[in-house]
């Protein structure tokens, strides 16, 4: 999938993934360059310790003199990345020194997204706690994209203010859409949106809610398997994480990084065929695996559609259901698990990802797709015999992409602190 | 897929791909890595110049002194990995300096490939170029691994032999194998072969034709892959590797690099179930595109199968039946077609490669298979509009496997030439 904007991060788990440009291969090394690598350093050290490090700890970890440490530490406190802390009692002798943790009001990501039945917006701190939320539950198909787009920018405005109320400063926005998305913001293709060629930085950059900070616009799978990716433990994952809502999209994570393949349109899984010579799909082929596990073929198959309910009560409806046994609806999810679980043991064929993480309203229903999906993995991935797979709900729920996006946006400033002092200075 | 062995190297393409571990990163330099890496540096500038470079071509190209140019370069000269070649003339002032050329009788790479219906060894020099090929045709599925083993150490000393006749050094040693193989060298799984838990390192490893240097044991369609990224041009390639034989296996090259999955299980296209209720395949699931693109599925439905033709001569007589339109035969390459094209629009649906290489018997087929593939992928691919990819044959042919193994030798001795100096001082 594709993909947009300046404050986009690929590696921000609060590991260091090797240097910065121009500490490695053969360019020579700057000043700036080095504080700049230096900043980030002490701020991921910071972020990943597992309780408050003083500057000493610091020193101690990143093998930087006291000195430079407290300098970048002086730096960081005051572009309100750092915020100190009371020390805990300690028993040996001397003044216990001041901890560091990453700062609560300092800057945040407003993360915003358009789906086919809502539009949700939240705002992440530094430290990735969600500080406000919400969702205006609405079908956006009859609506056009500046509609749409009108609407969205609402979300923005209380989450703006939201977020000043809590004395953030919002860093950037990150805006997660389920479509194609060109590096630069243009919408290619939103295939149940019905967009086509929407250019969404030139419609909502000019609003009052949106501009003065950067925006970023990413498909929404993949910025939810970012979010997945970060709430995750640190380490090289390889996942297949699948966005399940009206279309079904996926984020590919392969050694700790999100896959956008070559233009930046992977991730496709509600495309994959499952049968070939299946039912037509909106895309114009046959058999595509939304046309059995998407939610709209869920909802038919259990016989809930055209019940007039919103997509979000048809889903706690379908949840009821499956809980007191409704056989229609089992049924119904046996269906688009087997589907899904056809489509997905190509992909662990091909990829050898060792997780499958359930997304969108799958995390919901995860409980009852889960045995059918693992049994077709059993069944169909050659090497199931000795490296088993795991098919688990996403951490984050339904609210992946949205909590992703805000969390793309604090990744940023914590991979590139010296940017966000710059810009602030 | 998975893989093996000390001589592996992944990013061999004759660009710096970034500088070794200690000179990146928070590590100190020492003296002898920043050796290493100049050595490398060289080495490199030299495999990838259009002309063979002088001294100060390379002082001036790499930013180093002309003194350490000269140092290095004596030393690679004396470690056989450079050759001085007479300079073209000049018409400008001054001496003419000599030019460097990597050596064509240093180091070399021993390639052996094990197929279901053929055993195969090479020898590629360090400039790539291949001295020495062997074939020999015969089903292998009737014979022990320990006597399929034992044939190949016939090839390997012949080609050995050969080398040493030519005045070439074996580096190692790199063994293709159509199956799942551990780091160790162990084939876990080879299903046409009829192979499990097979120690090819420790059946082989004691075999005069191949002790005293590395044996790396891997995935055919891996080493096919690294082949194919090798032979073409420099740059983050993103391509599918198909290797059509008895079995179909693939090599996923993206940015550059070949992805071996979570476990190294990766590129198992063949499994991939085209119809879910399909016909039972050998690895005990249904449908799977082995079952209709798979050579012996080919012949099958050709009506060629149980004809007593080697499949050699079998694929040999397919093409030509092809050629002059023999109906079944066209019937039966369409539909082979029709079934790759449904599993590998999947797959660019969800990774977007750019490039579907055809290799094993789809390259001499390619001419009646791409047709078809590409309309498959026009229809199923939800970017195929704007964003077409390529369907070619393998630049390698049905050697890419072998080539690719030999090659990978001498790529691990052009990316690291100072292991290959301490190992033969």
């Amino acid at each position: 999938m594709a993909a947009a904007g300046t404050t986009r991060t690929e590696r921000p788990d609060g590991k260091i993934h090797g240097a910065p440009q121009a500490l490695s291969g053969d360019a020579p090394v700057r000043q700036a360059s080095l504080r700049e690598h230096n900043l980030g350093l002490v701020l991921r050290h910071v972020g990943a310790a597992p309780r408050p490090p003083s500057r000493a700890d610091i020193a101690a970890a990143t093998g930087l003199t006291r000195a430079t440490v407290s300098a970048l530490v002086d730096d960081l406190i005051t572009g309100r990345l750092l915020t100190e802390v009371d020390p805990a009692p300690r028993t040996g002798a001397g003044r216990p020194a001041a901890g560091l943790v990453l700062a609560a009001n300092g800057p945040a990501g407003l993360g915003l997204e358009i789906n086919v039945d809502y539009l949700a917006a939240c705002v992440v701190d530094l430290a990735g706690t969600v500080r406000h939320r919400a969702v205006h539950r609405a079908d956006q198909r009859p609506h056009s994209p500046a509609e749409v787009l009108t609407g969205l920018a609402r979300l923005a405005a209380t989450a703006r203010s939201a977020a000043a109320t809590q004395n953030l400063a919002l860093a950037g926005t990150a805006l997660a859409v389920p479509g194609l998305v060109t590096a630069a913001g243009l919408v290619r293709l939103a295939p149940n949106l019905g967009w086509r060629d929407v250019d969404v930085p030139g419609i909502l950059g000019d609003h009052p809610a949106l501009c003065g900070t950067p925006l970023t616009v990413d498909n929404e799978a993949n910025l939810a398997a970012l979010g997945e990716l970060h709430a995750g433990p640190p380490g090289p994952a390889n996942f297949l994480y699948i966005s399940g809502e009206i279309g079904i999209g996926a984020g590919i994570v392969l050694h700790g990084t999100l896959f956008r393949g070559a233009r930046g349109w992977s991730g496709e899984l509600g495309h994959v065929p499952v049968h070939p010579d299946g039912p037509a799909c909106r895309c114009g082929s046959r058999g595509c695996l939304e046309q059995y596990a998407g939610q709209e073929a869920i909802l038919r198959a259990a016989g809930l559609a055209g019940h007039g309910l919103s997509p979000d009560a048809a889903i706690a409806d379908l949840v009821e259901r499956a809980d007191s046994g409704d056989p229609a609806t089992t049924a119904a999810l046996t269906g688009a698990a087997t589907a899904l679980g056809v489509a997905v043991a190509g992909v662990v064929n091909l990829l050898d990802v060792d997780t499958v993480v359930l997304g969108g309203v799958y995390a919901p229903l995860a409980a009852w797709l889960r045995p059918t999906v693992e049994e077709q993995l059993r069944r169909r991935v050659l090497t199931a015999g000795w490296s088993p797979v795991t098919v688990r709900p996403s951490v984050l729920g339904g609210d992946a992409a949205v909590v992703g996006a805000a969390g793309s946006v604090v990744r940023a400033v914590r991979d590139h602190p010296a940017r966000w002092l710059a810009a602030i200075t």
